[in-house]
């Protein structure tokens, strides 16, 4: 397989594009389709501070890098989980983003910046042309077990009896810590590296039970409704996890191979091996499914189910809730008082 | 596995319903969920009289047959449509529906009547309380080839250049051949023996490519929107397929195996097996993604959707239809007269 754009072996095949790519281009097409998706959806401009959610991953560090380099104020958020068992999880996913930070490979050296021997800027150049010269960006890191006094797991079993995944207390205490870093800070826009089979698999969950609040929320962008919530993005909703896969590769990054030890098996797994099969019986049925609902979201199908909830301050941290009194992650952490 | 009902050997276990019944009281469970279904969705009523579109195969002579005892004045019609290579399908499936006619066994027996020893009427009693004394049922058969002079897989050589598969051609066929004989008999309505299987594959295609007028118009019930057309019902709608394949079984009727030559490893049925591996890992996930899909649909969720299209007669045959002038069907058989 040949690279379209220059003949030389490619790396990378994307059958529903029809389109094989060497390493360089990869990288060049990589950015340009990142680029399109923030415009198209609106995402953000270059003037604002972008708060990008970190965890170490292939997805989450080649969304930084690229943002990086296409010259956005991107800083990086890390949210320590204390899941160190049975590996050590966290530390290592966070041992991972400090090691990319550290790697410069984000940087557009000075080297890239010359023009080649037949004239013709590289295709480095050509994606990092808008790169901010000397940006250095910011790793925050919210470490739940030091800030709240308990892991995940921890608060999980304590809250649900030993029962079930810690999936829902990590869930719900992850957009609050980000939600509130990103305002504390003063972040405009939250970016996360979901990718295509992630947001895919969340709409084929959701279709299966026709939860059309929950379909009329699932979007490329979400605005910040209300004071004090932070819009946010999902630059890479249209890439394949595959595709985020081979950009990590060919960019150098390393990341953490192993997902959560507490998501294997679960449904949301299950679920991407069936969508898998589809997608090999029918190149692109993926990016179909998820496009096509999106057509017909913008066509307003979801619209009625779209209710804007009535929120307000939480009477002790004072982020947007839903709920009475205390919100439900102060609610769920027994918070008294303001801590973070 | 036991009965739930007697405790004698089970010959199903239907782990959506937690429910393992023996084979007399299976059919009496069946009848019983056909007969509320029917009444749920306001099918139709022991005064109409109805026509069952029969295949030979297992859910469309099940339909006929627990529609029979359960006392509705169900006609039957079968539909040859010259598939006989390569092997003699459509011959097979005709010779099949003849032989459940002349079986008797949708008949219910005199020395079923009489009341148990324990004084207990026996469920074959119970559920063929209603049938009516005497009824002898019609089956009404249209051979295509006799009719109009091709069979399907030839008529779709002619029409579709040898591309693709005749599944076109022979849906827009049966369609218009029930629609006709239905009205032209006075039927009111017509039945269908498509079960939960067919209907999710259905609503699983539609899906994934978010067609929102299809999934609108996709229902147990469809309305005679228009004088000339029949209202269309599908009573067996809530049915698995193995469930519809036991309720044969243990009836003791004769059904044709094989599936259509055509339909083999069509896209439909590469759907199926990825929703039979959904329904392995959760049980019930099929029976919940539709009847989700038509809570949605209850409340309003596709009216948007629900285009009612203007129709007029055809200058050919007269049965309604949104093309100018002559209908599809009448185009694709180049009629030009009124035939059948």
């Amino acid at each position: 397989m040949k690279c379209r754009k220059c003949g030389t072996s490619a790396v990378i095949n994307m059958r529903q594009h029809k389109l094989a790519l060497c390493g360089e281009h990869y990288v060049e097409w990589f950015a340009g389709q990142t680029e399109r998706v923030i415009e198209k959806y609106k995402m953000f401009s270059r003037d604002e501070r972008i708060l990008v959610a970190v965890s170490g991953g292939k997805d989450s560090l080649s969304l930084w890098d690229v943002l990086l380099r296409l010259g956005y104020q991107a800083d990086g958020l890390y949210i320590g989980l204390g899941i160190n068992a049975p590996l050590p999880y966290s530390d290592a996913s966070l041992e991972m983003t400090h090691k990319f930070l550290a790697s410069d490979v984000w940087r557009v050296a000075s080297d890239e910046s010359r023009v080649t021997d037949d004239g013709d800027a590289s295709p480095a150049i050509r994606n990092s042309q808008f790169a901010i010269p000397n940006f250095t960006p910011t790793l925050h890191v919210v470490d739940v077990p030091a800030t709240y006094g308990k892991s995940i797991p921890e608060i999980s079993r304590e809250k649900m009896r030993g029962q079930g995944r810690p999936c829902a207390a990590c869930g719900l205490t992850k957009r609050y810590v980000m939600n509130r870093l990103a305002h504390d800070q003063g972040y405009t826009v939250l970016a996360t590296g979901h990718n295509l089979d992630d947001e895919v698999a969340v709409l084929f969950q959701n279709t299966l039970r026709w939860q059309l609040g929950y379909l009329a929320r699932q979007a490329p962008i979400l605005p910040a409704s209300h004071e004090g919530l932070t819009r946010k993005v999902k630059p890479f909703c249209r890439f394949y996890e595959r595709e985020t896969a081979a950009y990590a590769l060919v960019r150098g990054i390393e990341y953490i191979y192993d997902e959560c030890p507490h998501a294997t098996g679960n449904q949301m797994n299950f679920h991407k091996t069936l969508l898998n099969q589809l997608e090999t019986e029918s190149p692109g049925a993926k990016l179909a499914f998820y496009l096509e609902f999106l057509r017909a979201r913008g066509e307003g199908a979801f619209t009625l189910y779209n209710a804007t909830e009535t929120l307000h301050a939480c009477e002790i941290c004072g982020q947007p809730t839903s709920a009475p009194g205390r919100c439900a992650f102060c609610r769920m952490w027994d918070v008294s008082r303001v801590v973070g």
